[in-house]
């Protein structure tokens, strides 16, 4: 019964601390600059014993995206509760959180620079598993809205819809995060309308995407965000 | 003066037919299968003199990549004549044209896996080559844009929904490309009323925004896309 002495760490705990020291640093700077040097001083070890867990950078890289994958992904899970504007508008709230909390990693990563090593090659197999996790996240935000609109298999245009206005959603964070010339909560509101448009363009064309609409639409409350942009847009074109 | 017999070629004039074959074979299928081999027998040569002309798969890639990128930027070009919407239109069905000659090779190279060589890994340095020209496409998308609505510098708002529609546009190339469940026509339409409806949907929160809308729309003709969308929108409203 010791007090004082720091207790030793198990494979798993060690393995667990190291991932979330690597991914703190991995957020903050492009993970090109960080060294597992760095690494093993921020979480208190020698850089032999980082390589006793980890055979490299490219893993302990991998095992991080591979958890803000997930940290991600559990931040869309959203209760199927009131209307589905005033969901997705704190879904878009957490999802700035994250982009905030990780932003140069993030934009390293989804500009296609990942963590290339010191010998400055990197391995089929690593663009493959980083693509796969990026895939794995963006299935996840698909999934979840189809989801919230209550559709089990979506119609070629909806599906359109849906993915591309994710990829937007990507991108008006990417343009965020280069600067940050436009608050942040204008663009989470934003992005929300910008559903509802991309949405409206489609119907405007289709009537199964038509029908789609109206009955997204008809539990939106009067003083919701589609509303309040209708409001708008009709104020802007008098 | 001898004729029938094959004239010998130049080493430029080479270098630009190996080109134009291995841009053709990249753009049929994922660049990933395509070998040397096949590129000299297409061209009519032996590998070693492929290899005398470039001293790799990659550096034919590469410069396959950098014709395809300056011919996708010539197609941008348009006259600064008549209706935005029609303009931006003609812009979209030679994207689409291009999109479906070079699908696979496309797809491969937004997907981030262009060309990996045989040997399994590629250099930072292609990997920022690649990046480099995706970049200088979006940047001529975007002067392209900025040019005809007789803007010099955006200002953030507007920089925003150009850049962000400029992505809009890859990812529904791409979800195109994957099955065509959605006729082109539709789409390249649905594009030019996309860009509209993000530009309005930012405008109806910033007054900058609401006058430049103005601006834009003022010369779209009653029965151009414009007009055609907003009836539509309408309808469906009513």
């Amino acid at each position: 019964m010791s007090t004082g002495v720091r207790r030793r760490m198990g494979v798993e705990e060690r393995r667990q601390q190291l991932i979330g020291v690597a991914l703190d640093l991995f957020s903050r700077r492009s993970p090109d600059e960080v060294s597992i040097d760095e690494i093993a001083s921020a979480a208190g070890i020698s850089r032999p014993l980082v390589y006793h867990y980890f055979p490299g950078k490219l893993s302990l890289y991998e095992a991080a995206l591979k958890r803000a994958s997930e940290d991600l992904a559990a931040r869309f899970a959203e209760p199927h509760e009131g209307p589905v504007g005033a969901r997705l508008l704190r879904v878009m709230r957490r999802y700035f959180d994250f982009v905030d909390e990780h932003g140069p990693g993030f934009s390293a990563l989804m500009r296609g620079g990942p963590a290339v090593p010191a010998d400055g090659v990197r391995s089929k197999d690593h663009v493959s598993a980083t693509n796969a996790l990026i895939d794995s996240v963006r299935q996840a935000a698909y999934d979840q809205i189809l989801a919230h609109l209550q559709i089990a298999e979506a119609p070629p245009r909806l599906e359109l819809v849906v993915r591309s206005w994710i990829s937007l959603a990507e991108s008006t964070a990417l343009l965020w995060l280069d600067g940050r010339r436009v608050p942040r909560a204008e663009l989470e509101l934003q992005l929300v309308h910008d559903f509802a448009a991309l949405a409206a363009v489609s119907a405007a064309y289709d009537e199964e995407m038509a029908a789609l609409l109206k009955t997204m639409v008809k539990d939106e409350p009067a003083d919701g965000p589609f509303a309040e942009l209708v409001g708008r847009l009709i104020a802007l074109g008098s």
